[in-house]
C-alpha cells in the first residue's frame, strides 16, 4: 500500500492506495478517530452497491459500527438537492450526530453528492472517500463537493476535505472498458499539467493500464493523485493555480452539455478538450508538436480526439460562454506550453476557440 | 454609528450599528471591496420587502450596482432546500458569479436562508447581513446559516461568515410590539450569559427599550452583539464555549416544537426556557434568587415565563430528546450560576428536567 499526503494545514489528510485495502476499512476509520459510538452513513449508487455494499456493511458491523446506507441511481441526475434531502432523511432517521461520518463509496457522482451531504449535515460532519473508478481519483482529492442545478452543473456545493481517501485497486477490476478508458484520460491529464515523466510512463505503459495491471494502476494513481494533491495543497479554495486542473475541461464541459445521453463520457469529452487546448496552444505560437503528441498518446488509450461531426458549433460555443469559469465575459483557457507544462491564459479570443472547435469537427 | 469587530482571524468582520446607516449601504459595500462589476442578490421576505426592498434596490442602482432579488414567504417554512433552489435559479438567471455577493435583508429566517445560499452558490460567495429585527442580532452574528429538514430544524447548513453586518436602528421602528418583546428576550439573554451589568442596565431601561428609544436600542444591540461576538470569536465552529449561547434554548426549542401555529414565538419560548434553566440551577444547589430575578426581569419585558397548561409534558420531553444538542443520549444544559454567569452541565438527569417542566406548567 502507498500513502500520499494532501497538505492543507489543519485539514491535511492521507490518500491510501493499494490492492485489497478495503478489507482494512474499519481499522482505518478507528485510526482516524471515527469510533463506533455514532452511526455511519454509506452513500453509494445501485451499480456499486451490487458489488460492495454488503461487503462494506458486513466488515464495518463486524467491528461494532452501526451502518445506515443510501443507494442512489447512477449518473449525474442524482447530484440534486432533492436526492440530497432524501439522503439527509436517512441520516436523521438513523440518528447520525455530529460525531458521525459519511462514507462515499463510488465514483465522482457519489463522492460529490455524499461530500455535500457531509459538508452540510448539522453544518458539517466527517467525510471519507472510497473511490471505485479511475476517474474518481480526480474528484476524490481536493474537497470540491457539489450537486447540480437544472441550469448549471456543480453550482451548489462546498469545499469539504475528507478524513482520508481509501483507494482499493481491486474495486477497479470490475469496471467496464469504456469507464476504464475515460478514467485514464483524466489520469494522463495530471501528467500533461505538470509531469512530463509521468506522461512518458503512461505512454510506455498504456497496454498494462488498459489491462488493469495492479502494479501499473497503483503507480499511476499514486502519481496522478500526487499531482492533484500538490495543486490542491497550493490552492485549496481555487484562487488561481487550481485552475490548471481544468486542462481540457473548458471545451470538454461544453461538449458534455450538448452531447446526447451516453454519447460522450466525461473523460472522453476531456480528451477531445485537451487536443483542443493543444491546438489553441499552437495558434498562440507554441510548437505544433504538442498537439500531435497529445493526440497520439490519447489515441493509444482508445480515447476520442475529435468532436462528432453532428455537434452544433454554435451550441458548443454558447455552452462555453455560460460556463462559470468565465469571469466577466472573458475567456480563460488552460493551454499547454509543452508536454507536462501549462499556462493559464485569461485572454483567449472567442473566435479562435470557434476556429478550433470547427477544426476538431472537420478532421477525422 | 458604533462599530464592533467579530474577531475570527482571516474571517474577521465588523458589525455597524446606527440609525439611518442603511442609506450608506452602497458606500459600505464598496469599502468592503464589493464592486459594481458583478450583480448582487438581495434575499428578503414579503413583509420586509414592502418596507425596504425598493429603497435598497434604488440606492444600490444609483451607485451603479446591478441588483436581483428573491422575495420569500415570511416564516420558518421558507428555510427549505426547495426555496433555496428557487433562489439559486434567480441567482443563475441574474448572472451572479464568484465575485457577486448575497445580501440578507430581514430577520433570522432570511439571514439563515440567504446565508446558506451564499455559502453554497458556486461553493461560496460573499455575504452581507442587514438584520431588520432585534431578534436577528443573535442569528446575524456568528456565521451559522442553515435551512430546515421536515424532521429537524437547522440541520442542513454551514458556517459562513458575512463580510459585514449592517444594523440600522431605523428599520426596527416598524416592528410589531410582540416581535419587539421577543427580540428583547434574546438580547437580555446575552446579559444573563456573561454580563451582569448589562442585565441591570436592561432592567433599569426596560421601558425605553420597549418604546424603541434609539439611543437605548443602539446601546443594547452594541452590548448584545458584543457578547455574541466575543463567544463566537472564541469558538467559531461550536466546539464548546459557543454552547452557552443556548441558555434557555433546550426547553425553548422543545416548546416551539410542540406549540401550535403562532402560539409561541422564538423569543417567548426562550424566555420560558431561561426561567426553566434557572429553576434547574436552584435544584442543582444554586441560590433560588437567580430564578426569581430572571423571572422578574423577563416579566418587565412582557414576556411569558410559564408553559401554557395545555402543553403536553411527554411531547415536550420527547422533543428535547430529539434535539441535536444531545450527544449520545446525555442531556446537556446551560445553567445560570449567578445573574450574568452560566455553566455547561452535561449530566442533567432527564427526571429533573421533567419536574421543572411540570412546575413551569403548574404555577401561574
Amino acid at each position: 500500500m502507498r500513502e500520499l499526503k494532501v497538505d492543507l494545514g489543519e485539514r491535511s489528510y492521507p490518500i491510501y492506495i493499494g490492492e485489497g485495502i478495503l478489507d482494512g476499512l474499519a481499522a482505518t476509520l478507528a485510526k482516524h478517530g471515527i469510533g463506533v459510538k455514532s452511526p455511519l452513513l454509506v452513500v453509494t449508487d445501485e451499480n456499486v452497491a451490487k458489488h460492495y455494499l454488503t461487503k462494506v456493511t458486513e466488515l464495518l458491523e463486524a467491528d461494532g459500527y452501526r451502518v445506515a446506507n443510501a443507494v442512489v441511481a447512477p449518473g449525474e441526475k442524482s447530484k440534486s438537492l432533492s436526492v440530497m434531502e432524501e439522503i439527509i432523511t436517512v441520516a436523521l432517521e438513523a440518528g447520525l450526530d455530529r460525531n458521525s461520518a459519511v462514507i462515499a463509496l463510488g465514483g465522482g457522482v457519489v463522492g460529490d453528492l455524499a461530500g455535500f451531504v457531509a459538508a452540510s449535515y448539522m453544518r458539517g460532519v466527517r467525510f471519507v472517500q472510497i473511490p471505485t473508478t479511475i476517474l474518481a481519483h480526480d474528484s476524490s482529492v481536493g474537497g470540491k463537493v457539489a450537486v447540480n442545478h437544472r441550469l448549471a452543473k456543480n453550482v451548489i456545493g462546498a469545499f469539504h476535505q475528507p478524513e482520508f481517501v481509501l483507494y482499493d485497486i481491486a474495486t477497479l477490476k470490475s469496471l467496464p472498458d469504456r469507464v476504464v478508458r475515460e478514467g485514464l484520460s483524466e489520469l494522463v491529464k495530471e501528467g500533461f499539467i505538470m509531469d512530463r515523466e509521468f506522461v512518458e510512463w503512461c505512454d510506455a505503459n498504456a497496454s498494462r493500464l488498459l489491462a488493469l495491471d495492479s502494479a501499473a494502476l497503483e503507480h499511476a494513481l499514486y502519481i496522478g493523485c500526487g499531482v492533484k494533491a500538490k495543486v490542491v495543497s497550493a490552492d485549496e479554495k481555487e484562487g488561481g493555480l487550481r485552475a490548471v486542473l481544468n486542462l481540457g475541461h473548458t471545451i470538454g464541459h461544453a461538449l458534455e452539455a450538448v452531447a446526447g445521453y451516453d454519447e460522450l463520457h466525461h473523460g472522453e469529452a476531456i480528451a477531445i478538450g485537451m487536443v483542443g487546448a493543444a491546438l489553441l496552444s499552437a495558434k498562440l505560437g507554441n510548437p505544433p508538436s504538442i498537439a500531435e503528441e497529445t493526440e497520439r498518446i490519447l489515441r493509444q488509450f482508445g480515447l476520442p480526439v475529435r468532436i462528432p461531426a453532428h455537434f452544433d458549433t454554435d451550441a458548443i460555443m454558447s455552452a462555453m460562454m455560460h460556463d462559470k469559469k468565465f469571469k466577466e465575459g472573458k475567456m480563460v483557457f488552460i493551454v499547454p506550453t509543452a508536454i507536462g507544462q501549462v499556462e493559464i491564459n485569461p485572454n483567449v479570443p472567442s473566435e479562435w476557440v470557434r476556429e478550433i472547435v470547427d477544426r476538431l469537427k472537420g478532421e477525422a
